[in-house]
């Protein structure tokens, strides 16, 4: 039978269909991937998460399998708000958390309740392809502000800002960014800060990567300078286990945060008070910074051994950012070749990359694709660089 | 800071303020609640669940833990497709099933992928209320058919079919539905599956209960005689437990699955893996059927006590309608009378029921309301129908 859906779902999603292929490509068992985003299994906390739903399982069963509420539970909201005094935000209080199904439904949740048709937002360019994909099912005008390697263009920024006072959102990652693994400088951040602050602009500060930084200080969450307008998003996804599924929304706008909560409520009632009576559980008992320390060292010397073996065999003209954290690398090819021809060429050798093009709304073709270093063996890292380098010559070598 | 949120955020809604005032009111400890909808906590399966999450994590922490895909994990939905026989559903195969937050986000899914604003869709009246918030969601014009005690009226549903072609789809509950805890008849069902057949209609059969009969034989799943033109909702919440949030839809039609899934990657990636890997090995390792006998021979106490003091209590010209299996019942007070002012007097003493108000997509200050069993002991249910009929006979006085 053929049904006659929605006009949202039968445009055509460039972001979907191009990363749908890539990953699937990817997924082969004899491909040496660094195409995905997966965190390193090897920092999963079992045994601890065993004992946590043991312990729940036999002290509050009955609550942890029941129905709960739509803001989440409370001891894990608590934990979550006191956490944001080390991004440098205070006074936020658990009730200004939602927890959801990862930070991924949190962009839905502000897409629904932010976006009419046509209204314009505004992302960093490139960004986040699924953040993207999830505006995109409200129909808004996208504007994009370049992504330089010290954070956003701040003179495009105030620009954009300036021309288009209706916009009702900006969506930034200023830590480690998916794709580019870039981090605002610090002047950046404080311009940045200055020109959003006063304007009509939700700012939603999504920030999955910060506690995985490998040396230096992070900025103040944007939270701690703009008040209650901006939104911050967090995830336990990259520091204790993505499986689980639990992220967060901090919004301190009551008005806004009642509505998130309403919206939440028809897409799903509640996300699963099992698994956060669990997470919580496992905070309580043990020490989450010697956890995250462990990551981080496991993180850095992969992030080290890649930037080193692209130092060793990508040819001269293919560039990188280095990295201080988070999980990914950024390349830029030089002129004349495309990430797209990279991508085919190094996956007919068994190397599959992310081509940048998915995470730009407008930009295609381009020469920048994007490298994951946290799930791979030094072993496959290294083979995987050696083969991307012989390609990326033979590539050069044509032109 | 004051934000220009979307308008279909902004709307009024009344099914979410009528029913957010009546939960916060019933909430307070010293009431007696039927107006609620929870599972009996004696029910859960804690000690099978405890041992279920041991094995996994044991077994296979490392993906329990990590990302997982969209359509859900294989083993749970191979175990899903294969319990359609006993709906009469035939040839299901694991690939149709897309596991859920909850069968609640299965609605907000196919809302998504289905309706533009304006689009007809057709409901049973009264309905789902968190149902009916979905789908407004999603701006559609609702059209209701109404619900006898035998089932839907087919012959305003065939008026409504007809006059209605290109109506997007229709939503049923033909199972001890909620609110009403009603059941079609084979006639209606048969009927209905007949009306239905061959029109453009989605046919989207909500079956939370139809697994919690006391007695009696189910009819058929609508898919049964619909093929491909029917989704089948369903969850685990009313046969194991709801904190862990996982439901299903069966979708036959690839191309709406495909969008569906298009849908839910973009709203939150994929369910909690862990929660569907703890709920297979549940399966695998104990006997559901043996587990839902036990929960529905509780419920089938509860639903006869109930009614046998709701015959004894409640004054004559309050009626209800027997059920055989789900957890409410459904009362109509004798005209004069609404179900809003018995609401209100009953609290003042100290129960409290859900008026039939907020399931109803137009009608407003209605005479029906409904009640919950599964979760009272008989001494709260005894206690609380004798208030209930105190205050019923003092109203009615009054008129």
């Amino acid at each position: 039978m053929k049904f006659k859906m929605s006009s949202i779902i039968t445009r055509p999603d460039f972001q979907g269909e191009f990363t749908n292929s890539i990953l699937a490509a990817a997924a082969s068992p004899d491909i040496i991937s660094f195409a995905g985003g997966l965190p390193n299994p090897v920092s999963f906390p079992i045994e601890e998460m065993e004992a946590a739903t043991k312990k729940v399982l036999e002290d509050k069963g009955a609550i942890a399998l029941q129905y709960s509420s739509t803001p989440g539970y409370p001891a894990l909201r608590e934990w979550v708000a006191k956490r944001y005094e080390t991004m440098g935000v205070y006074g936020v209080k658990a009730d200004d958390i939602i927890i959801t199904n990862g930070s991924q439904q949190a962009l839905a949740m502000v897409g629904a309740t932010m976006i009419d048709p046509g209204d314009e937002i505004i992302v960093e360019d490139p960004t986040y392809l699924v953040a993207l994909q999830s505006f995109h099912m409200y129909s808004p005008k996208v504007l994009t502000v370049t992504m330089n390697s010290d954070g956003i263009d701040c003179d495009e920024l105030e620009k954009t800002v300036k021309e288009h006072p209706d916009a009702k959102l900006i969506y930034l990652i200023p830590n480690f960014q998916n794709p580019t693994g870039l981090t605002y400088s610090k002047e950046v951040h404080d311009r940045a800060a200055q020109i959003l602050k006063g304007t009509n602009l939700l700012v939603l500060e999504d920030n999955p990567y910060s506690e995985l930084r490998f040396e230096g200080k992070s900025n103040e969450s944007f939270g701690a300078a703009l008040g209650d307008q901006c939104c911050m998003l967090g995830t336990f996804s990259k520091i204790v286990a993505p499986g689980m599924r639990i992220g967060w929304i901090c919004c301190r706008n009551d008005e806004l945060r009642e509505k998130l909560l309403n919206y939440k409520a028809t897409a799903d009632l509640h996300t699963n008070i099992f698994c956060q009576m669990v997470l919580a559980q496992y905070l309580a008992d043990n020490d989450i910074d010697k956890h995250i320390d462990k990551t981080k060292e496991l993180y850095h010397q992969k992030a080290q051994y890649m930037m080193d073996c692209m130092r060793k065999y990508l040819p001269e003209g293919v560039e990188f950012t280095p990295t201080q954290g988070g999980m990914f690398l950024w390349a830029t090819l030089p002129e004349g070749i495309t990430a797209v021809e990279l991508y085919r060429a190094a996956l007919a050798k068994g190397v599959a990359i992310c081509p940048g093009d998915p995470f730009y709304e407008y930009k295609r073709n381009v020469r920048t694709f994007r490298v994951n270093y946290s799930n791979s063996s030094n072993e496959v890292i290294e083979k995987g660089m050696r083969i991307l380098g012989e390609v990326c010559r033979e590539l050069m070598a044509k032109k």
